[in-house]
């Protein structure tokens, strides 16, 4: 028996299988890309792997090798498995890619992306634990046991023997500890193991799990580490248990949410995003929805019906209800954003105000300006993108249209129905509006005569 | 015994009552014309029993009678029965309408509208099993049996006697099969039956239910099939029991969509009609409704706080968020609709854009075209529609009116702002926009007047 | 023992304790003016005191004094309990405000704001009782007892004992019926028994229930009403208490709703305020958000994504989707409020439409007038607001704004585009529109151009 003590500082590498077709998706995106609170559900996994700051990072594709090669970007190898047979055989793919490394290896699967840092480093700790186990595997006990592999374990959690469900005798079904899948090797054994796992089944395919039975075989023995939270491996096979990963996700972080001191109406019907950070004092109406990207200060509220993506909201802003905030809206405090307003790339400062059915894009809004009803910034010429800036306390009259590149001075006021495509200087009023004609008795003439074609159609027709 | 062999194809007649009152839904509307899923509950019973291609179809009704000849538009003999004394009594009020008819009769409800197809032709196939039975009732396991009669059988399904509650002893009542109502008869023996239906009984009412104690009695047989989805006989008495089928609806559908291929992001806030098309990869964000006559094709996304009628959303296509789509909205390839958008009766060529604040009505819009924040189509002049089109690559700068009828070429440009009454030509610029009226100081002077004038009525206030 | 027999009559005293810090809220407001259903919760418990007539209402508050006598405004008397020595403690700070006040007292708490008025009654009453109890007790049976005192009582509602879970034996501790902290007091005996409890524990508090102790000691009796809904006693200590005793108030406003004649086709998607009216056949779609003061008449349509406050809808009135009401939107019979439409303060008559992209406020809009889309009433020039007067079947064209003040007559006609700053004569047009410019090739040659600087711009980032 080797005697080496627990260390958490051992070099780790981690390989996430991402092999499997994901026909149940009925999907062009690979599976493990699908997101959960906006973010690809393998990003997930790869952030709670961040935290152990692992030395290499094989990701194992079959099918959409291109998808991940763009995701990862270079953070991780791509390994390819083809043809795919087995689990085994995925873990062999990554060979290459750990050539040369010494350390543990994590074995983790790009559709079971909620495992916690805090059971994969109990996994590892148990690898190093003094008993030495050449393989550490992830049990749980699901609610509902009948298409899981049975692990079969003595109470200091040494695996006597591991059985697939349809393998197992009545006793052992009895038992509840599944196997997840989930494992942890030392890169020394790890291939030694697989190398020695055959393909004797039904399906001819070469099964990880079986590097248990082989190590047991050889005379060493493995353990089982056992997460209390069944959902954490709980794996995502189709759109529906995509959802209910996301509802899983979003119900916890309602709860934090409102733990931390924010409050929110009718808390089952708020969206966060993955990077979502709300301030103390918040208040969330129903239905709103976070897109990656945004920060809430302290005291803001956000109306019923708004939809926020890279957008920052200062202290006690007050946005919606049914705005829209789009990346690079940026609400200073006490800014107040309303109804049927989009905010694009934009600044509104200190108690600046857009209140009704406005467009604002690539502005910057000075503190205490007023935009009427209906401003719009003309930003786009279908070319290029041109910018607005308006002055602290700058009047815009509403049904206005500032045309970018356009700058219209502190304390301006800009004249209701204006297309604005001048400066317009401090203190200055600006007024395009063409003159009223009145034409006295033509609505009424109008009138008769319509009423008159109406008359006549219907006769037509009957 | 006969010998008559099972036959799928003996000719079908349907009796659908609807003549209860429906007091409990406190309505104008009749019970069975409130709406699931954006359809009459009725019609949902009859599109199941279409599928059955029935020879003859009669609705009893009691008061309302108006409403549903209305609705049934001659697809149905409405037959009235008034005075209202019980079930037995309003299916003999369909012996008119089934006058000179030969084969089976099904015995529906219009305010259980979810019985399946499938389990109408199991009802219909034991009525021609080697047994003939008289009577085939449907029988269903409520969750709690308390208010129903029930059916007490054997194991091959005849009855052997049918009991109310009130009536049963423990042991009956221990017996959880339970009548649901629906019946199937053959046509020559139904109203043999009813005529010697009594209303020997507190409510002195003649109860359908009793046909069985009359085939009984005459030394004939009935026979039980039983279903095992309780729901598809639950009934609709009251508001809440209409929302509590339209939540059942909707989460089959929403289970359905993502089978399909389609991703929920939060199934429970995605309301379908009866008749959504979805494809793949289609992904609907938190927060849609479909009205009727939507179809949705591949890889479209449907962004939160959609309403879509009548629209057809091609291939790739973003709607929303916070968009409206109404009926005749077409939407072609990649185009792309944005918020607070209503589209109305208009085609959106391929790659075209109207991504905020616009109203598009009676438009023919062609592919590329962008139009700006703004964009209102004026299509009604208070009496008539008018059409606007838009040529390929057209531009409409932003708060841009179009004055229907009116037709912007390919490759126009009209300059934000403008309101736009007269054609524009291909590649030509139109201009609507009067001269900018320039008052320095004006303003400033303003901001000052008005700042006195609020503090003196303040002052007189106070 | 007394003979008193039972009074409803008796003078009514109430004293709500509110000086709980509330830390788990992690809020700036005062936990008992943290809002349900769009009410602080405090203001729901004094609605169902005030049913019962108190002749003196006392609030005990510790920090936030200023914002609960904010609240109260004189309605009651706020007494301070600083510094805080436990809930006995702070029913003491309110012997001042009960000086010279004979009659029940009735100790109810701010955090617990769902008590209803028949249990207060029914404590009453048996305080009443012919066997004179000194202190009557609410005792609740909650779904998981871990937390609660324990009220071991007998078969007549006689208190044995109360004690402490942690001090409680195993007997003691299967005892279902717990203590709320409500209470019912003679307030001859209240200020006496309070005097006489110690703080001998561990806490060094004063506890109310003690109170118990102390009458029973002094070889009086105390009796215990019991509420069958556990829920009505819920305190609410966190953010997360708040929104389930908001999820359950709106739940049994939806069912209320539905039995009363509205359809909710979503009903778990629709949020009342505490004084919402609904008339009789009126469609609620999902999504729709009330705050406080609307009133919807008979037959209304309120479509999905709707926004209410302080709104009056008539009879047969169809709003949204999209459509946001703000306090002074008066609607009457048969108009139409359609998508991402703003109406403040402004009655639209009977018949009239404002049906896309419109802010109406500060308006009176006259029968069967039509408001095109992008109708905007400029109503605020910075410091003042003003109105807008528009005549039955006036016709507004699309994208115009109306400058406030303005009348526009009966019948008159806006054209489309128009900035309207003069009023408008019955049956006169009003068009305001600069001429059109039109400049034949100029869109073409800008297109070359953008082209070419596009390609410029990227040649040189290549």
């Amino acid at each position: 028996m080797t005697t080496e003590s627990p260390s958490a500082a051992a070099p780790l590498a981690v390989v996430v299988l991402a092999a499997g077709k994901g026909t149940r998706m009925k999907s062009d995106l690979h599976k493990v890309l699908h997101p959960v609170a906006g973010r690809p559900m393998v990003e997930h996994l790869l952030a709670s792997v961040a935290e152990l700051a692992p030395q290499r990072q094989v990701v194992v594709v079959g099918s959409g090798r291109e998808q991940l090669e763009a995701q990862m970007a270079g953070r991780a190898t791509i390994a390819v498995q083809e043809p795919q047979l087995g689990t085994g055989h995925a873990v062999q793919q990554a060979e290459d890619a750990l050539a040369g490394f010494s350390g543990d290896v994590l074995i983790l699967y790009g559709d079971v992306p909620f495992v916690t840092t805090g059971t994969m480093r109990a996994m590892l700790d148990r690898l190093h634990a003094a008993d030495a186990p050449a393989v550490v595997v992830l049990g749980f006990e699901p609610a509902d046991t009948l298409q899981y592999g049975r692990v079969l374990a003595h109470a200091d959690g040494r695996i006597a023997k591991m059985v697939e469900h349809k393998d197992a005798t009545e006793a052992e079904r009895a038992c509840r500890l599944c196997n997840s899948g989930l494992m942890a090797v030392k890169a020394e054994a790890l291939f030694d193991l697989l190398g020695k796992v055959g393909n004797d089944n039904a399906q001819g395919e070469y099964y990880l799990v079986d590097i248990v039975n082989v190590a047991n075989a050889e005379g060493g023995h493995c353990a089982v580490v056992v997460t209390g939270d069944a959902d954490e491996v709980a794996g995502i096979n189709s759109r529906g248990e995509l959802a209910e990963a996301e509802a899983r996700w979003q119900q916890r972080r309602r709860a934090q949410a409102m733990v931390d001191g924010a409050s929110l109406v009718a808390p089952e019907t708020v969206w966060f995003a993955w990077d979502t950070a709300l301030g103390r004092d918040v208040t969330i109406e129903p239905n709103v929805v976070f897109g990656p990207g945004v920060t809430v200060a302290d005291g803001a509220t956000i109306r019923a019906f708004c939809h926020l993506e890279g957008a920052s909201v200062g202290p006690n802003v007050e946005v919606g209800p049914y705005a829209r905030l789009r990346p690079g809206a940026l609400l200073e405090a006490k800014s107040k954003v309303g109804n049927f307003v989009e905010i694009k790339n934009a600044r509104l400062g200190a108690g600046a105000k857009a209140n009704h059915l406005s467009y604002v894009g690539d502005a910057d809004v000075g503190a205490g300006a007023n935009l009427g009803a209906g401003t719009i910034t003309c930003n786009y010429d279908g070319y290029f993108k041109y910018r607005t800036v308006i002055g602290e306390r700058a009047f815009i009259g509403s049904n206005s249209a500032l045309i970018a590149p356009v700058r219209i001075g502190a304390d301006a006021i800009v004249a209701a129905g204006s297309a604005v495509s001048r400066d317009v200087a401090d203190g200055e009023l600006r007024l395009v509006r063409a003159e009223q004609m009145v034409k006295p008795g033509w609505a009424d003439r109008f009138h008769d005569a319509m009423k008159k074609k109406k008359a006549e159609k219907k006769a037509a027709k009957d």
